[in-house]
């Protein structure tokens, strides 16, 4: 496959681009035919893949996430890394236009040629769109890029699908977040492995307050009985203490850069205990279970809806359901048999 | 169908009671002769439910639970109701035992003619229980039961499944809860209607520790952007007032009995909060929908995984998703395909 080659072994960095643009663009196509040539691609790819490190952000808008990326893809690639930045965005699947904006809001990233910045798919439910953005994260992969960065807006079900592919979660909050602690969904809360407190040299103390309001709410309901975040624990086998992350709140200025240096240190040091305790690869495999189970039941779903005799039966056995007059587990078992015979 | 004669219309309470206990067997029968009758019965009934007050009520083994449905039950009894108790228990399913036992735990309430006590069914999936369970209450309400209680225990998903079922949502918690916040499972903080505090009286500085911190933290975390929450907001059609129900946080002792009437009137408080406000009504709708669904995707599930060729293929790509060898979303799409064809 010429874009197989192209994307692994290319002639030169355009070459190479542009053929990622076009694998993307075809994995995004909803013609069978493509899909066909499109599952082959990822398969042809995916034993390049898996050597990235990928980095979930999310925050509401205003929190000043382009600034932020911009920042810390420019640090990474003052580093020596190769940087794809990928966004979900929920909105861009109803209106058609997007919250987080196009890729020229990162204006010296964008241009960058260590960097790829790829926007949100705009069609096509939110599954439609995660399943699309893990897909191009895995083009990004094969073509070399070592830090994959998926960034959502924190809509509807974006931060769970985030994080269900990534390694690492953060979330960015404003300094004033500690003051409004609801603000925070619950939801994400739980699945955060680190929280950032941007915008900090706007307002130290509120930051510095913040801060500690976060952290114990982190305690109270973060990741609380996910044995990922046991502080330490003893391998049952060995007796050697195995260590695990604690997730935590830090401060930072995207805009003048303070704080970008802490940021990736913590990535790296999560980094390297979760590769040393495992739960890097556990992670993963779970991910990718639970990405196959959650694509299967969207599948007998769609599937079921658009069966002829339950699309004739459902409506009236809604009404009724709705209504009281026929019981919940008689209409499933009703429909079911439709849809079955 | 004689059984539903004796259900509605019983010659006595000894006919009833025995109608009842063998409808409800006849519900948890797997044979499929049996599940079309139970099912005709079902439909019989349904016009017949819907006007008992349906309470869930959940806690940790050795929290009180039978003490206090027990006093709770005389309590309702002597005011002229009639209390049906059914149970979920998870660890029935696994085990064959149960955590909760059996009805004997209420010496004084099971033999109660106003009573009707009946444990979790001991086979099956928690769905299938919880479904179960669904049905028997239904079967309860036709009778006459005014008041339906379903317990559980905190294990796994029991209480969104009593929560799914109820018009409330009780949590019971000992006094030292407040010592040990995180012991409070953070998806059951965001159900609850109301938390009580029992066993008040062994420690009362703790209980009353215990109350301000649950208080506070049913702020932060407990039903949060729910709208049954809201406290107060106005209608958008007529201007007026219209008032929601905010979760709270009681003290009890069960065993003294101290407690029972204020945890009662806060019951029907809410009871009349939800009724004013339409939340009753749309809870119960919303429910039913989301029992059918749950039970439509269950059974499609069921279905996927037995199919023969997802049978054959299902290891072997698992296997390979797991590996990273194959994408998540092209098995999906294998196995869909198969299932289909």
């Amino acid at each position: 496959m010429l874009l197989v080659d192209a994307i692994l072994r290319p002639a030169s960095a355009a070459v190479q681009r542009r053929a990622i643009a076009k694998a993307i663009t075809l994995l995004e196509s909803t013609r069978a035919d493509h899909r066909v040539q499109a599952d082959e691609l990822l398969t042809a790819l995916l034993p390049h893949t898996g050597r990235a490190f990928r980095l979930g952000i999310s925050g509401v808008p205003g929190v000043g996430k382009s600034t932020f990326i911009e920042a810390l893809g420019l640090y990474l690639i003052a580093q020596g890394h190769r940087v794809a930045v990928l966004t979900i965005d929920p909105s861009s699947t109803v209106s058609g236009g997007s919250i987080l904006g196009d890729k020229t809001r990162m204006e010296k990233l964008s241009v960058h040629e260590r960097a790829y910045i790829r926007p949100s798919p705009s069609s096509g439910t939110l599954g439609g769109v995660a399943e699309k953005t893990r897909e191009a994260m895995l083009v990004c992969e094969a073509a070399g890029y070592d830090v994959v960065i998926v960034e959502t807006v924190g809509v509807g079900q974006s931060e769970t699908a985030v994080a269900g592919m990534t390694d690492m979660f953060c979330l960015l909050q404003l300094p004033n977040a500690g003051d409004d602690l609801q603000a925070i969904k619950k939801g994400v809360m739980e699945i955060a492995d680190l929280v950032v407190i941007n915008k900090a040299d706007l307002d130290v103390a509120a930051a510095t307050r913040a801060q500690a309001q976060i952290t114990s709410a982190l305690r109270l309901f973060g990741h609380q009985g996910n044995p990922e975040h046991a502080h330490a624990a003893q391998d049952a086998r060995t007796g050697t203490e195995v260590r695990y992350w604690q997730p935590r709140v830090q401060q930072m200025s995207a805009l003048t850069g303070s704080g970008i240096d802490a940021f990736w240190a913590a990535v790296t040091e999560f980094k390297a205990l979760q590769a040393a305790n495992g739960r890097l690869a556990a992670r993963r495999e779970q991910q990718a279970l639970a990405w196959m189970w959650e694509r299967i039941d969207a599948g007998l779903k769609q599937a079921f809806r658009q069966h002829p005799r339950v699309r004739a039966l459902l409506p009236v056995l809604t009404r009724q359901v709705r209504a009281g007059t026929l019981a919940a587990s008689t209409a499933a078992r009703n429909l079911l048999a439709q849809a079955m015979e």
